[in-house]
């Protein structure tokens, strides 16, 4: 009888299921909607449907265990997750506890940056190395550290927080957690559709911004150049902290990489003595919007 | 047949050596002047008549191993330091295996802050966790992080730079890396004696500028204030990447403790999440200028 274990993504639109053999191997995907207005309850209900729904189609496979990547601050030792923006009816909830009892096998929660890094490592762009950091670069930014081929978790869980990380302390654009010049709020969708509203190029979606960009425009492609420096000062602390041999950028801005990675990498050579005397590499983790499904799966293996 | 280890630190002024038990206790000492300016050999000779000396102490006790901490950038896996602005005699040289055939038991390099953070969790400030960083404010600033109870390296040993983390990017003030803003410009004893001229103090060395600041002159204290602003977002960038339980900060600056520890924190609180939601702790380290000496110790035992 063949086993497997099942990474869960529980993201603010799409609730994903996958299910994975231990070689890594992706079988099933499943995605229902997550209506995270319908409340706690609805939300639990649509984790144990997703999963029976898996089970069907794996047959009598063994369901080995299930891993959670979540977007917020998780306290991994109780599985409570403690600040979620965006699934406020989740916070401070038995959440790990309450789906074991009704699941079956163990469950571990994740912070979902750390679950995409993992999944890199496991089967992405980290495959060779046993120590690299992602950055998911989005709506915010999520970081993740895999040092000796597990989660950094730190005491409680939050280590990671890469995009709060200050690269401007003279600005004054406030973020989400309270601070301002974060890394969030220069290198991110966000922030790149901020920049260019500022640069008087109006209401603009950050892939407008890329199309604007992309066709000359001035304004559009110093919005990208800005953005590159603002990532190259946060990969440089990050190299001058940890010297790992690999850093993974993942998210929809990537398609920009050949407008801001010149920027970036100028500002990773001028900061980091470190980065300048090896051969330390940036580049774009491979698994897209799967790594935190392979990462979630992956945690759930022995 | 009682056994030890040896600890070595290889200041730029000072060489000392210390004997070690395997339970922490520190037997015997030595020191002798570093004379750099006498070239290479005289260096290792000095290094093998000190050993010697400390093993006619020991008698016919076991000598384990020799851990010796060095300032620079070490190169682990060859034994070789790359980088070494106070030893440049040292640079690029097979250092641990020449060390090696002339001693006889297991020599180990280390970085020195790297040494330091591991002797304070051995037997100073950080026996009660199994991570933390150690932050060395001295004429620069070196860094020491101690991940799962050991010493995180990195790839090729260069993990802890943290003196060079960019806290500043707007200043215009060349650190010895090549980058500005680097904190090791902003919160050393060196870089308090500069803003202190800065400042229209004239030409005073860092504990002048505490006498000043103690005695109630403005302007030193608003040095000080600076210099913990500054450390507060380099500590703010740790502890949003690790979570760790514990952060120590070492050198003669400590003395200032009550001048710059408010700005510190204050800055902390509104730079980190983690930090205001958790019980992070961010203290002076308590083994003072041995901590390099026991780390180095511990390297050489099993």
């Amino acid at each position: 009888m063949p086993d497997y274990a099942l990474g869960i993504d529980l993201g603010g639109t799409n609730l994903r299921f996958a299910a994975f053999r231990p070689d890594g191997r992706m079988l099933d995907k499943v995605s229902v909607p997550t209506n995270i207005g319908s409340g706690r309850e609805a939300l639990l209900q649509a984790i144990v449907g997703g999963v029976a729904q898996v089970r069907r189609l794996r047959g009598s496979d063994l369901l080995l265990g299930i891993g959670i990547g979540v977007p917020g601050f998780i306290l991994l030792e109780k599985g409570i997750i403690t600040k979620s923006p965006n699934l406020p009816g989740l916070e401070n909830f038995a959440m790990r506890d309450e789906l074991q009892s009704r699941l079956g096998p163990p469950v571990r929660l994740e912070n979902d940056a750390n679950a995409a890094a993992l999944g890199e490592k496991w089967q992405g762009a980290g495959q060779q190395v046993d120590d690299l950091v992602l950055l998911t670069l989005g709506t915010g930014i999520g970081g993740g550290i895999i040092s000796g081929g597990s989660v950094l978790h730190g005491y409680l869980g939050m280590a990671g927080e890469l995009g709060h990380l200050t690269v401007d302390p003279s600005s004054d654009v406030l973020c989400g957690c309270g601070a301002t010049g974060c890394l969030e709020t220069q290198a991110s969708a966000t922030a790149i559709a901020r920049m260019a509203r500022e640069s008087g190029l109006g209401e603009v979606t950050s892939a407008q911004v890329y199309t604007l960009a992309i066709g000359g425009n001035a304004q559009a492609r110093t919005v990208f150049e800005r953005m590159g420096r603002a990532l190259g000062l946060g990969l440089s602390l990050l190299i001058n902290t940890f010297n790992f041999p690999l850093y993974l950028l993942s998210g929809g801005v990537l398609a920009a990489w050949d407008l801001f990675a010149p920027a970036l990498l100028d500002e990773c050579r001028r900061r980091s003595l470190t980065f300048r005397q090896t051969d330390t590499r940036i580049e774009k983790a491979t698994l897209g919007e799967e790594a935190g499904l392979y990462g979630a799966a992956r945690l759930a293996l022995p």
